[in-house]
Parts: C-alpha cells; sequence; structure tokens
C-alpha cells in the first residue's frame, strides 16, 4: 500500500491518514478535497503528503471516501472508473443502502467494500482529525463478498493493523439499526438544543445552570448539517420510524406527568436505568 | 464547624463529607440515613466518621440536607426543630419552590439556606462520593436575605473553600430555567433509551453499533429514578411546558423530513450549531 488516496481530509478521512501514515511510514499520503482551504489545512497539518486530484487515482493503491453521503453517491462512480485493477476503494458512510445499490452494476464492483467505522467526534474538517480514532472501535463490513478476496484481505489486514473489530451486515440491517443508535440521538440532541436557546434568549442564564448532564444530552448538536442532513435524507424512512417511536414515548411520559401518577413515571426510568448493563459493553 | 451532619450519604452528600473533611481535618462528620446498609458503607468508605441520628441535630454546626427533594420537605422542618440557634443547614434539591415555601414560616428560618450546587453524576449512592466533585461548580443561592447575616458568611465562606462559585436567583425562576437545562434532558434521555431498547431486543446489536455519540445522548438514563421522580413531580408544570415545546420542534423536523425538504432541515440544525458557543462556557 504505498499510494493511499483520502478523498474528504475531515476529521474521518484526516484520522486514517494520521494512522496510516503512523503504521506505513513509507506510504504517500495523497488528499483530495473539494474545499481548497481544507486541502491546504490538511497539507500543513500534516495528514497528507501532498495534495492530489481524481487524474491522479490511477497509481492508487488504496482510496478511502470520507465524505458526506451524498457526495460519496457522486463521486463514487468516478473513483472507480479511475482506478486501476489492483485498487482497493472503501467508504465510512453512516447510511448504506443507497451507496450499494448505486455501484451494485460498476465493472470496478469487486474493487469497492462499503464499510461504516464506528468512530467520531462532534467536530469536523481537517484540524478535527486524531491520531488513534480508530483503536478499539467497531467497523461494519458491507456485502462483503462483493469484493474481490484479496482486496477483502488487503483492507481488513488495515483495520485490524489500526486496532478496529470487525462485523459484518447487510446494508438494509444497518441502515434500520443506525436509525436508532445513532441518527435519533443526534435529532434529539439537536432539537433539545433548539428547545433551551428558543427559550433562553439570556444565554448566561443557560451557563450558569447547565451542568455535565445537559452538556452531554446535547453534544451532538455541535456535529456538521453538511454531513447530517443527507444522512437523514438517504435513511428518511427509518429515521422517521425511530422519531415517530420517539416522540410517542415522549408523549406517553408527558401524559403520565399531567396524569399525576408518578409511580408509573418511577417505572418507566426503572425499566430503562437497564441501559447501563448495556453501556457498559460500548467502548 | 467542628460538628458536621450529613443526612444522606449518596452522591451529593458523601462528596461534601470528603471536602469538607479535607479542608477541615479537625471536624467530625456524622452521617444519617434511612439506609442502613448505605450508611454502613459510607462509614466503610471513610465518607463519615460516626452514625448518628436526628437526636443529636442539637450538637450540630453545620447540617446538609442531600436526599431526594420529596423527603427534604419532609425532613427540613424536623431538622430545623432539632438543631440549635447557631447552627447553618442548607439543602442540595433541584427544585426550589416547594421547599422554600414549606419552611417559610418556621421559627428558624433564618438557620436555613437554600442551595442547588450544579454537581453530580449518572450514579448514585456512597460508593459514587468523589473527592473534589464540586472545584469549579456553581452554587445557586435562594432568597439568601432570609438566612442569618452571620449563618449566610459561614456558608458562603464553605462553598468558597471548596471552590464553588456563587450565584443568586429567586426559586421560582430557578425551577423555570432549570426544567430546561436539566430535568427536560433527563426525561429525553431516558426516552431515548426506552424507544432503543423497545426496538433492539437483540442487545448485541446495540453493542456493536452504537458509538460515544449515542453513549452520550443516553447517559442520563443511568440516573436514579427514587431521585428524579420527586423532581419531575415538584416541578411538574414547568417540566411539562418543557417537553410540549420539545415534542413540538421534534414533530416539526419530522414534518421537514417527510415534506423532503431538506433545506430546511439543514437549517434547523445550523442554527442550532450556535450552542457549541453557549457549551464552551460550561466546564
Amino acid at each position: 500500500m504505498k499510494n493511499v488516496f483520502v478523498i474528504g481530509v475531515g476529521l474521518i478521512g484526516g484520522s486514517f491518514a494520521l494512522d496510516i501514515k503512523k503504521q506505513k511510514p513509507s506510504s504517500t499520503i495523497y488528499g483530495i478535497d473539494k474545499n481548497e482551504t481544507h486541502l491546504s489545512e490538511a497539507l500543513n497539518l500534516g495528514l497528507i503528503d501532498e495534495k492530489s486530484s481524481f487524474e491522479e487515482l490511477n497509481k492508487a493503491d488504496l482510496v478511502i471516501v470520507a465524505i458526506p453521503v451524498d457526495a460519496t453517491l457522486e463521486v463514487l462512480p468516478n473513483v472507480l472508473d479511475n482506478i486501476n485493477d489492483e485498487a482497493i476503494v472503501f467508504d465510512v458512510g453512516s447510511t448504506k443502502e443507497d451507496i450499494c445499490l448505486k455501484i451494485k452494476e460498476h465493472p470496478k464492483r469487486r474493487n469497492f467494500l462499503a464499510a461504516h467505522p464506528i468512530a467520531g467526534t462532534e467536530f469536523s474538517g481537517p484540524s478535527a482529525a486524531i491520531q488513534g480514532l480508530y483503536k478499539n472501535k467497531t467497523n461494519i463490513i458491507y456485502e462483503v463478498e462483493e469484493t474481490a478476496f484479496k482486496l477483502q484481505e488487503k483492507a481488513l489486514k488495515l483495520f485490524s493493523d489500526l486496532g478496529m473489530r470487525i462485523r459484518y451486515m447487510n446494508p438494509k440491517a444497518h441502515d434500520k439499526h443506525i436509525a436508532y443508535v445513532s441518527h435519533l440521538s443526534h435529532i434529539s440532541s439537536f432539537m433539545l438544543g433548539k428547545t433551551v436557546i428558543e427559550k433562553e434568549k439570556n444565554e448566561r442564564d443557560i451557563f450558569d445552570m447547565a451542568g455535565s448532564g445537559f452538556e452531554s444530552t446535547v453534544r451532538l448538536a455541535k456535529s456538521s448539517p453538511a454531513m447530517w442532513t443527507p444522512i437523514f435524507q438517504q435513511n428518511k424512512t427509518n429515521v422517521i420510524e425511530t422519531l415517530d417511536e420517539y416522540i410517542s414515548n415522549l408523549k406517553h411520559f408527558r401524559q403520565l406527568m399531567e396524569n399525576g401518577d408518578f409511580e408509573a413515571v418511577y417505572n418507566e426510568m426503572a425499566t430503562t436505568n437497564h441501559i447501563k448493563d448495556i453501556l457498559n459493553g460500548i467502548q
């Protein structure tokens, strides 16, 4: 893996660049980004060795596509058109059905591995990239059987070198489950932030009274709208389903309070407390 | 402050005990708790020096009431009945209107200071107590003018010694604002946990796909129902108002998605992104 191309030099792509360079110091990391400022920033930060372009993709051994999921739909077929027969390309998107469908019939389908590393922070851009982001994190792989054997092997070896756990899943199941454990969390957080900001025009009051609990629940409201809008768009049906269930649970809780049934309010929380045991498994 | 009584030797009371003992090694910390197991645990953990009871309160210089807010309503008048004229008593509850009303006419009203330290974790019980919990945290004080001068001074000196910032507020305003920046976060978190648990019967899937974002938004769903139920009960009107606004914002977001208006979805998030600047102020 001499020539590594990272398309999208933000948090996710930039962090891959850092880890790969550390693992394989002899490799050259080429950066491609439609945002010229980000590209220069990535070069200055040492995330990439050289600025590059689609025309140079034919010399790539590995291509990482780490851009918003709408851009991935647009860009991935061109990437596959431009690479050589030995190159492996993987994406990192938080939606999987549309992308797998999009390149299903592409002549270079077997050069592509659909992936979703469950890693990140609420920050974005090249300056958000950090070394070791992927250590002990899960990487979910989709339709692995559609990727050429030796290229599967190459990619999986890389993920393993970076310290990742591998899981396999089908794109449809991914999009359904991820709506619950990721996409819904982001909406709940954004709307919580909105509700508080709307009410508390005097921000000083928020500042003084808010504790770490509030900070924790609204942390995701710092996330990039440019990244999240196309995710919600591509996973619209599943996300709306989770939202309906969430809203219905909130309305039920509100009704119990309205009725003064605080024994039931207690039970709602006691039942959910069991999340402790589940969360102990995360990390 | 030789004799310090802590009523409720859990996370909040136990952490005060640890900090005070460190500040004033010559003081004796007496623990009172209706849960005998907790009381023994607190003694074994070194949070308190001695088990005690209401009968001994007359020798207290300082009494900290750190129990659920429904129990505080019940217990505080008895505490005031039992203390000597020089003792200062403060509470730590997350609701303030009911408690201030409850002891408004008590003959020892001037021995009481209503307080709400904005500090804590999602854990509870004596084993959750930690040293330094209050350092750089805000402590909000209510109706300070109702407390005797020299007792105000004594309490404020203690809070300052523990590294706390002081703010003053009236109980009604507190209950209204805190519903937004704390109580609503807890409900959003509990209901998010409920929604996901209900859907994901196979917990292995949650474990594998959930990242730190999910963990962050459901962290508060680990909180103690025994503590939170009476808070929601006492602050019912304000909490229902925040829930109505939150549900309305979620429904609006859902409708924009349903309509396919993803430009508006983007704007919803972009506007709320501004929460970054507010949160930068929170520790």
